[in-house]
């Protein structure tokens, strides 16, 4: 235990998990380390499910992470019917249905302006961070765990903070941090980033020893699913989008090593970087959120030579791959805050190429990201639209259909909007790929209607856009523009019968 | 003459409008200096116009500028049927006009994304710049008049430059400017900007001397209109703002001197900033794009110590009080090229209040700021996405009623959405605020409909939201959800007959 804990002082705040659980009261504001399932706090959590049910006191709090977390936080919670309100981001089925049955209050907002708003006092106080950390040292200062997300902040910002300090995860993990926080404007300096490689921190987080009140023991480990197979679809998306980046290399507009590359997660990005692999590309570089299995590919294969993100998600496997060789994948791999990974400054310093899928796309260029038909919540925009906005050149990925076919993801206007035409530069599906750069809405719908849309509903499409007389900038029909949506609702598919 | 064009192998390049403008063929991609109807070239497009209508070609050229410009560049052009695209925005009514006819391309871009557009050859090759000066010096540097746009990223890359030394501009805006240009990625390095009023460039612009085609003497003048006197429905929005930010100073959320100052163009940001002049606040600062003549105010007010912006847009009245101080304003005011006084990186660190007007905004807090009813091109969104989405607080104001009341500018969803519900986050009409940090969408639609929405619409939209009995995390029915802009179009009224 004291090589987890050197810290002296430290030792008698060690306690169990439902201790420290009892800490926690109606109405606080719990705001916790992890990105991903990667790096969030189990334990205490769990403990507090479990005492909910137990009480039976219908005990509420808000919850703000780093980004999505594992189940035994925002399952857990949501099971036992303990979130209030949730920010930033989650993928968790349960969390999910509560806030789409209206019992959670979402906030769906962009990765890099959680720490802001925290700092600022945009959200009220933050009661108890709770932070997974793999070591405590001597001088006090927190190691943390598998990811940064919002920790830095939420341990400056939280009157109180609670760490469960995880034995599973390897001790090497030290080091691999990048922590740097700004200062609050009128103060802000420019964050010294000119290559993903830099680093600019320090390798661990200082707190107030009096606001540590707990200290737990955990060795629960990360709850990171594999990816199933690469599928035939998710494959050609893939294969266009390399495509697409050769030939901005023929004609000179990107360097033969490409700029830094942000990916999402999902099937298609994991099929990218494996596409990416096999590709005659090298020396690439990485300056994204995620570090996923397939990115130990690309270091291995030699084709990337740094990778920087926010989180280290790694399967059960690729967490075995990654132990074996961590001297090797420590060299490679800077976790950083969201606020870092997430910059804009930095994204457009570096010119970074983001590659993210939508759920759907308009004709004119518009992207869904979060919400099904417009009302139901699927996880949130997460850094989508920070890396969008500021990109080198935007990528979205789309299948060309979904549920079988019975949905066109390209749609005459899309049923929520989270990156608007003004940000959104190249559409691709397994159809093909449309390049909206310098088009005008009109021209952009006929690049998107041409390329990417299914056939099934080609012909529909292209008689949405043609039959609109009204002679405009946009052609809509306002009666007709969500009624592919709506026929959706109400028969099943978007087909004509 | 040699006293504003030193440089004398320049002396020979001089020739009339009629000559330079003989040099534009037809498809040609012209690019000009000019931001708001501030420092946009006046002679050789008068001249073309001319041409064109006298040969009868059917000349057609793509043009791009920094932001609006005045008529004899986009009014006449647009009228000569001259333009076959045109951005990244624009507000003359002939231009709009054939926008919205269909017969001009618009491209409707963020502002600070044009110049890297042009520098990473997104938008095909440059080939003529055509911007106005006050003068070239002995070294053949350019010293632009009074604004900055894109012009040196237009003269960096152009293939020629036509140079209008518009002698009518006092020469001693000489020094104002402080031209910055970014490095392609992956040499980039930060912008040092960590004060509104740091210089961190030239005051000139440098070009190949080769590349200068055409010299052209002018002394038009800039067509800046007055502003009408302020109503009283921008009073009063102007009003609940300042009152806004004043509860924000309270609340510790904001300094004394508050933070610096964005502000969009209009009715509403002129009461604004004249609502600031009689204020007790002191030691502002302003980061904006535009500075017109109630910046002077503010500055002779002793209210605002520095002032920077891409064009110094005054009327002929502010342009004499100019000049009669020329000294002391030119200490309080810098011009700045477009993507450095719009730049995500700088308006994020030093914590900018983004402050710009919306056509209609929808319950759940996204923002329509360009088309009407969702097809009709009014404007563009200009720098407002740059400012919205990096801004400390972004806010937007409205009316609450457009068109004598016969329209609700707060719909249930927008026809058009420029800056989505993770943007924007007060909304302020002459009816209240509304304060969407830390809100779900249904907490977002009641403080949007309690505060801001008028009377004659209020029972309708709580109609709309509460009967809407899908459970969903935001509440739509999606064939009324764009019925109210459909009933105006049918009926000429959003009211319930
Ligand atoms: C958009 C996003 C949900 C796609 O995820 P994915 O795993 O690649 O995609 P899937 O094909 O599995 O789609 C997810 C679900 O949406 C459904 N879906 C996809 N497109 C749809 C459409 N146009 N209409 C209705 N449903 C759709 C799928 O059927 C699937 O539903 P299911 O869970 O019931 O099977 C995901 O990328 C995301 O959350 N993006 C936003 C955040 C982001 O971009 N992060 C990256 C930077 S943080
Ligand atoms: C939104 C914008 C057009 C408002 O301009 P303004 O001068 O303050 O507003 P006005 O009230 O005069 O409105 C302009 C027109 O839109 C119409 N309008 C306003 N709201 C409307 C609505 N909800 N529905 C239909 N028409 C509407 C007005 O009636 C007026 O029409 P008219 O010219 O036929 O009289 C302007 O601020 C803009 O272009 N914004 C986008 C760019 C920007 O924000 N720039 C700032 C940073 S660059």
């Amino acid at each position: 235990m004291t090589e987890r804990i050197q810290k002296k002082e430290y030792l008698n705040k060690i306690m169990t998990a439902m201790e420290a659980a009892s800490l926690i009261k109606d109405g606080m504001t719990i705001a916790t380390s992890g990105f991903t399932p990667a790096g969030y706090p189990k334990e205490v959590p769990k403990a507090l499910a479990e005492r909910i049910k137990r009480e039976g006191t219908g005990l509420k709090i808000n919850l703000f992470t780093g980004a999505s977390v594992g189940d035994e936080l925002d399952g857990e919670l949501a099971r036992a019917g303990a979130i209030k309100r949730r920010l930033p981001y989650q993928t968790q089925k349960d969390c999910r249905d509560k806030i789409n049955c209206g019992e959670i209050d979402y906030i769906d907002m962009h990765l890099s302006h959680v720490s802001d708003f925290v700092r600022y006092g945009f959200l009220g106080k933050v009661d108890i961070a709770i932070i997974e950390a793999i070591a405590i040292t001597e001088e006090g200062y927190i190691i943390p765990s598998t990811s940064l997300g919002n920790t830095p902040a939420f341990v400056e910002n939280a009157e109180a903070v609670i760490i469960e300090v995880n034995t599973r995860h390897p001790k090497e993990l030290q080091g691999m941090h990048d922590i740097y926080q700004p200062l609050k404007p009128p103060n802000r300096k420019p964050i010294p980033i000119i290559s993903p490689k830099d680093r600019i921190g320090d390798t661990f987080i200082k707190v107030k020893p009096d606001k540590v009140k707990a200290i737990v023991l955990s060795d629960i480990p990360d709850s990171v699913k594999s990816f199933p197979s690469i599928d035939e679809t998710s494959q050609q998306m893939a294969d266009n989008l390399i495509g697409f980046l050769e030939n901005e290399v023929k004609k000179g507009r990107l360097p033969e090593n490409l700029l830094p590359l942000q990916s999402g997660v999902g099937s298609v990005a994991n099929a990218v970087l494996g596409g990416l692999v096999k590709s005659k590309f090298c020396n690439l570089s990485i300056y994204s959120e995620v570090i996923q299995d397939s990115v130990l590919d690309l270091i291995d294969s030699g084709k990337v030579n740094i990778a920087s993100g926010s989180s280290l998600t790694l399967s059960p496997k690729g967490m075995e791959r990654f132990c074996n060789n961590i001297k090797e994948y420590k060299s490679k791999i800077i976790l950083r805050p969201q606020e870092i990974s997430n910059s804009p400054e930095v994204i457009r310093r570096l010119g970074v190429i983001s590659m993210n899928t939508a759920i759907e796309v308009d004709i004119y260029g518009n992207v869904n990201s979060t919400n099904i038909m417009g009302t139901k919540m699927m996880n949130g925009i997460g850094g989508s639209g920070d890396f969008t906005r500021n990109a080198f050149i935007s990528i979205f990925t789309t299948p060309s259909t979904a549920k079988a076919g019975s949905i066109s993801s390209i749609v005459p206007l899309v049923s929520h909007c989270d990156h608007t035409e003004h940000d959104v530069q190249i559409i691709i599906t397994e159809q093909g790929v449309a390049d909206l750069r310098g088009l005008s809405p009109k021209e952009k719908a006929k690049a998107i209607i041409d390329n990417c849309v299914h056939s099934s509903y080609k012909d529909m499409l292209r008689e949405y856009f043609n039959k609109q007389m009204n002679k405009c900038h946009i052609s809509h029909r306002l009666d007709e523009a969500l009624s592919w949506h709506y026929k959706f609702l109400q028969t099943g598919t978007m087909k004509n019968s």
